[in-house]
């Protein structure tokens, strides 16, 4: 199965410590431009591929989702996902991601942040992701854009480009983010793309996320995300 | 209109002289990988935008398309292509790409190669190009990677990593390709990919287009490409 890292202490206790996990979706940067992709949540069944701490399962509550299931590998995650809330329409449960199985036709959206790059077969989860959902529903996703997964050494050179390499090798990378050894997966765009198309599902959106103007004038730290997008945003329908 | 810069005798001369220009589709080795985002090209109505010596325009008769009409802003190229082939389905005229006009519902194919990074105005000819289109035909193009677009230097740095940056800063480049100042229009696959879909059409492949183990064991000089992929190649429906 993947790397469970988030059960790491080391690595929980630093990931706890970031304003995605002290602020929640406020803390994340990339949150407006995912939002913007999401469908009205009115009534939807909800599933949270790699929910966390659950706080997009809060919120979709909050915006109105009838029920969310928040799957996540990490008891460390799930556990304070539980205490969080006593919300019986968000349930939570463990899961391998790489070994998914869902009911099928049973869910207007499947979402998920920041999960797929650590999955290893990432054809069979969007083949299930495609059988769970019922037809035109909504597939959004947000991974590690390619451009950053890619390199052997992954950070700025002095003249601050981003020094890129490996693009097209595609398989594992080990990184040392917030603990040593963390693997993820590098997929270039064309593989997330034809993975999704050839499961089924028709491409409706992709955004290469980087700050915009306001969140650098509030951030002016962020502004080197514009060199090359960290983040890949992805929506689709059945 | 866009820099004519096939027009400029400099570039000519040196474009003339690439493997693409003295071999065809066979020396340029993205070919391979463009030709299988085909659709079987027996009984088409087919458009090239670019078509430069008219290589594919001659390849899509011989493979049986019903006809063939090549647009290109060069006249020198244009001069040539008419000189190769007498085959009067085969109709080169002279357009600017940026303004294009099509009738509409007239092609089962537009196909483009190497040419639309050049052009200001994408949003215009994606939506000429869907209504040139018959329902359920094809548009299949190539155009420069935007990794490699995007770099303020674009090359190779001396520990064979590809200096990237500037990659959200869309807009034009100039680079000193076979003459000086070159302008590309550098574009995000995701504005490539939206631009796409808000015109109507439906994603079914892109690939990010790198040489294949048996390219490099034939060209050992090309495998740095696989760092950092060259080519764009993307295939929709309209």
């Amino acid at each position: 199965m993947t790397q469970n890292i988030y059960d790491n202490d080391a690595f929980f206790s630093g990931y706890s410590r970031l304003p995605r996990s002290v602020e929640g979706l406020d803390g994340a940067p990339e949150w407006p431009a995912l939002r913007a992709m999401l469908p009205a949540m009115r009534d939807l069944k909800v599933v949270d591929l790699g929910c966390g701490f659950g706080w997009f399962c809060r919120w979709a509550r909050e915006a109105g989702a009838a029920r969310v299931l928040g799957l996540d590998v990490s008891e460390n995650m799930l556990a304070r996902a539980r205490a969080t809330s006593p919300d019986t329409a968000i349930v939570y449960e463990r899961a391998d991601l790489d070994r998914l199985v869902l009911p099928p036709g049973s869910f207007d959206l499947v979402y998920s942040s920041l999960a797929l790059h650590y999955l290893e077969n990432l054809k069979a989860l969007f083949a299930e992701a495609h059988r769970a959902l019922v037809p035109g529903g909504h597939l959004v996703f947000s991974a590690e854009h390619p451009i950053y997964t890619a390199p052997s050494r992954p950070g700025w050179s002095t003249n601050n480009t981003w020094p890129l390499d490996r693009y097209l090798e595609e398989g594992p990378r080990s990184t040392d983010w917030l603990a040593k050894g963390v693997i993820k997966q590098h997929r270039t765009i064309g593989t997330y793309l034809n993975l999704l198309l050839e499961a089924g599902f028709t491409l409706t959106h992709l955004e290469e996320w980087g700050p915009t103007d306001a969140q650098i004038a509030a951030h002016p730290e962020w502004a080197p995300e514009r060199q090359r997008p960290p983040f890949l945003l992805v929506s689709a329908r059945r």
